[in-house]
């Protein structure tokens, strides 16, 4: 029997971006649910009645949420080719402490800097600025978290490069001049085709935040 | 040569006596360092640069940060006994989406718990039981959350039985008659030597934290 695999995602989540990068990395073909999270449908809340958001993997008919956990489920349920997380144990606890660390820290600042404004802004892109900056520290002179190939940490943290535009265009500051290893690295991940079909427009996600603000009255 | 294990710790954190539990399962020896989180020691800061945090597991010398991420690290490491984590990539997945509900859940909320009065603290009694209701709801019928042994989801949650006293105690509610499976559950856990000698004693914590209450002025 073949393997059913459907994606509940929102075009423009870092998160299921993640989970897009990974099932295109393993060559598994699913289908795409877009989701409306403004009104969300009986199948997302079947499917993740605890926290109610994207992205939610369905295989066979169950449900994995969470995108970590996702990737992590994918790597091991496909393992026969392109692995993700590193076999050694001490290697993959350190790309799971990054990737957690990019999930307790890049939403919550990114989200910020757009909601931002005057002080409480300056204060913020220092913040993110610091997360980067650490993130492209432990990057170091390596063309991927990992190593010599694409893993765990750099699909953890590349569906945010959708978001950088939006962020440096609404801060008013270059993320290139503050970190130009780590877009030296985004481009890198960027040639790799699971990278670029899976990612959002940045423009798109721009103007969708322009709405969102507008919308909040944060024009 | 034999493993050299330090666990950097302090007695009453619910994320350290994960550790310590797991340790106890696969019956490693290790030497435990307790630390002063008001006066971080230099070894602490070194080893956890990022979080700064307890607990650390440091393995022939080199750190690992974040309890759910360690009991991974122990559980791949020391396979030879009593596997924390399931075989099955689903049920896996299944483990770590609650270990990660209770990450994200259960440490703040019962903080709310104890520094909150009057109104503020009778809606976030309703939110603990909440989740604590959501929990033994996962648990169900069976004897642990894995099944029918211990495992990486008992060993996410138990260490917060320490706290229960605290936050019914200073909360004026009763854990047992709202979520009584959860509490058959806790004990049963506590039948184990590698939990009743790595939790902490819950009216020791309860002191600690009235202790902290009033440093605070919160009495």
């Amino acid at each position: 029997m073949a393997d059913e695999v459907i994606l509940l995602d929102a075009w423009n989540s870092a998160f299921g971006m993640r989970v897009r990068v990974a099932l295109a990395e393993k060559g598994i073909k699913y289908e795409y649910k877009e989701q409306d999270l403004g009104n969300k449908s009986p199948l997302l809340l079947k499917m993740n009645p605890i926290h109610k958001k994207v992205p939610v993997l369905i295989h066979n008919g169950k449900p994995i949420c969470e995108s970590a956990i996702i990737v992590q489920y994918i790597d091991e349920v496909w393992n026969d080719k392109a692995p993700l997380l590193p076999s050694d144990p001490y290697e993959k606890a350190q790309a799971r402490f990054w990737v957690d660390y990019i999930d307790k820290k890049m939403y919550d600042v990114g989200r910020r800097v757009w909601s931002s404004k005057g002080e409480e802004l300056e204060a913020v892109k220092k913040e993110i600025i610091q997360h980067l900056k650490l993130l492209e520290g432990e990057l170091g002179d390596k063309p991927y978290f990992g190593g010599e190939t694409f893993g765990f940490v750099d699909i953890g943290l590349i569906g945010f490069y959708s978001w950088f535009y939006t962020y440096e265009t609404l801060g008013n500051f270059s993320i290139e001049a503050e970190c130009p290893k780590l877009i030296a690295w985004a481009k890198r991940c960027m040639e790799k085709e699971s990278v670029s079909k899976s990612l959002a427009d940045p423009h798109k996600v721009y103007e969708f935040i322009k709405g969102i603000k507008k919308m909040l009255g944060l024009e």
